[in-house]
């Protein structure tokens, strides 16, 4: 499955791995398609350097990408405490609430909260930065708009190919006019921050925009068929998140989630501001109904929910709050239904892949 | 471009143009696809008969289908008058402030409604159907749930396959369990109708729960590359309407609404209740921001929602008051930028079908 931005990257096959997990995203790295590595959960830059250092070790000198989260607006000077002190009294009330409704037990004194957005504020995604380009990276994609043009710029001096995802042609075009190299078109049925054209309409159309720009097809995506669907809408690749989440590799760390994750059709996610401020497709939870309740304060904009939730979410986490318990995925969980191995996800992939080749050519006749 | 289903009907290529315009249909059918006429804006079996004639004169003997609008669940004896009497007044007064606030004409005296949704009740689709089934009609298709089993009966003992849109696996599964033929998985980015699960995953998830039964992919599709996207999701055909909207053949008597249809983007629409009760993807207006308005009633459920908003759409209509005028439409409308013959749009679906297999073959190394 070679494209021209799969063989510019040196891998076997246009899939694009995105996972918070170095385990994982090694793997798949190893199996022939290119892993990325969401730096999100990391704080300092010495955490991804210890895991990235990692990644070097088990990747067997094939590449891999990173992700990290920064936002396209410079905010000089603002500090996590200075965010903090903008978050209403009546919304912490609301979490503390909520939380004592379900009898999530407080986290240990001094215990730190596990979940963190910190890897958001922009002095963090650049101290990761400078952790990252010490290392072999081949693709640093941004979640949240264009990177700011330096960090594009420094990318582009050490060989590294920049990526952004978007929901909508204009987003892409914006990209593009940034100096951007490769637009992830992420559909409104992908896990995480996501708009509302589904990828059978935005992926075509943001190829149109970009043009001749490559475009990855991110949302949906967790078979061979899917593959087929992307690159017939003309992606040079597809950009899979949520499939790894119930791989042997993953650390969820959470037998209670992975579960939820298995038992979830593709009618059990919603688009909800709960857990950044921003729409992200996750687990529909009582967490997220809450947050969705005329009667609630409704959530804040992003950063002030993402800071706001954060011990919260580490607490549902820790204590395995089944109710409230979620995760950014998309509507592809209701075909996660069993836990296995990256290699033999990706072996799925592939042959599924071949085999929708084969059905599509016998449809036009070409068999 | 020739699946099981289409060999079966007897069609050169598996597209399947649903449409409410007898020309268009015929077109489609005579082009080589399988024109299907949306029936709801009949009323009496008479006028459908008329129409029925003028297919039979124009579409030199190609096959060719009825989509009908036919309530799953009986409700014996309920007359129209019964249902309008079922209509809160605070919700007419609504209907009337916001006709007013727009300076929306009255009808003439004596004029009719011309947007009718009497094709709902069932006592006319079955009258719609007594005259169907003297005409050579190959599909039967049924746009609100499975059609009454007696219902299925008399079209299978006519030859006419019966088809149901679903937009989740469970209402697909239920269908087949009706003794349905074909099942039409109407993802959420289509016009009309829809549920909340999206083409990429939706149409594979349809596949598999109804095995061996075929699937039309529905939703996002107005291109080649998005044929062979829905084919190679594993459907025996696609099924298109908004794309046909703005052909020459589409009566759609108004400048105005075509010209909003070639301007909107693909994030013009909006899934909303305002035109039937039930989320249908239409553009959003005026109108559907009214009916979304927390400080509005909201719309009541079908078939109250229909019933309470046809005059005040046929006035908006007759009026081309731009503001609040709409048509249920997906969010293929992106694409829809300019008015041509059938046949022109129907060469350049299986011409860039032809382009993205070629395509597909190359990325999988078999060209």
């Amino acid at each position: 499955m070679q494209t021209e931005l799969s063989t510019r990257l040196g891998v076997e096959h246009a899939v694009f791995g995105f996972t918070p997990f170095p385990a994982v995203a090694a793997a798949i790295s190893r199996a022939g398609g290119f892993g990325v590595l969401g730096a999100v959960r990391y704080g300092a830059g010495e955490e991804l350097a210890r895991d990235l250092d990692w990644m070097e070790a088990h990747t067997d000198g094939r590449p891999y990408g990173l992700d990290v989260v920064m936002p396209a607006k410079k905010v000089e000077g603002v500090t996590e405490a200075d965010i903090e002190a903008m978050i209403p009294e009546g919304h912490r009330a609301f979490v503390r609430e909520t939380l004592a409704k379900h009898g999530v037990p407080e986290l240990a004194e001094g215990e730190a909260s596990g979940w963190r957005i910190t890897g958001w504020l922009e002095q963090v995604a650049r101290s990761q930065l400078d952790v990252a380009f010490d290392y072999p990276v081949k693709l640093l994609a941004n979640a949240l708009g264009s990177p700011p043009a330096d960090v594009v710029a420094r990318a582009h001096d050490h060989g590294i190919l920049v990526a952004a995802l978007a929901g909508s042609a204009r987003h892409a075009l914006h990209h593009k006019e940034a100096g951007l190299d490769v637009i992830v078109a992420q559909g409104y049925e992908a896990g995480g921050h996501t708009g509302e054209i589904a990828s059978m309409v935005l992926t075509p159309e943001v190829v149109r925009a970009v043009d001749p720009l490559p475009v990855l097809a991110a949302g949906g995506i967790g078979s061979g068929e899917q593959i087929a669907a992307g690159l017939a809408l003309g992606a040079q690749g597809v950009w899979i998140g949520s499939l790894w989440l119930t791989t042997e590799e993953a650390e969820l760390h959470s037998a209670a989630l992975i579960r939820k994750l298995l038992a979830a059709g593709s009618g059990d996610t919603v688009r909800s501001r709960a857990l950044t401020g921003k729409p992200a497709r996750q687990l529909r939870t009582e967490w997220t109904d809450a947050w969705e309740d005329p009667d609630g304060p409704g959530p804040l904009p992003m950063p002030l929910q993402g800071l706001l939730v954060a011990e919260a979410v580490s607490r549902i986490q820790k204590y395995e709050v089944e109710p409230l318990l979620g995760t950014p995925v998309g509507q592809i969980v209701g075909r996660m239904d069993s836990v296995r191995p990256v290699q033999a996800v990706f072996d799925d992939l592939t042959r599924g892949f071949e085999r929708a080749i084969d059905r599509v050519n016998r449809i036009a006749g070409r068999a």
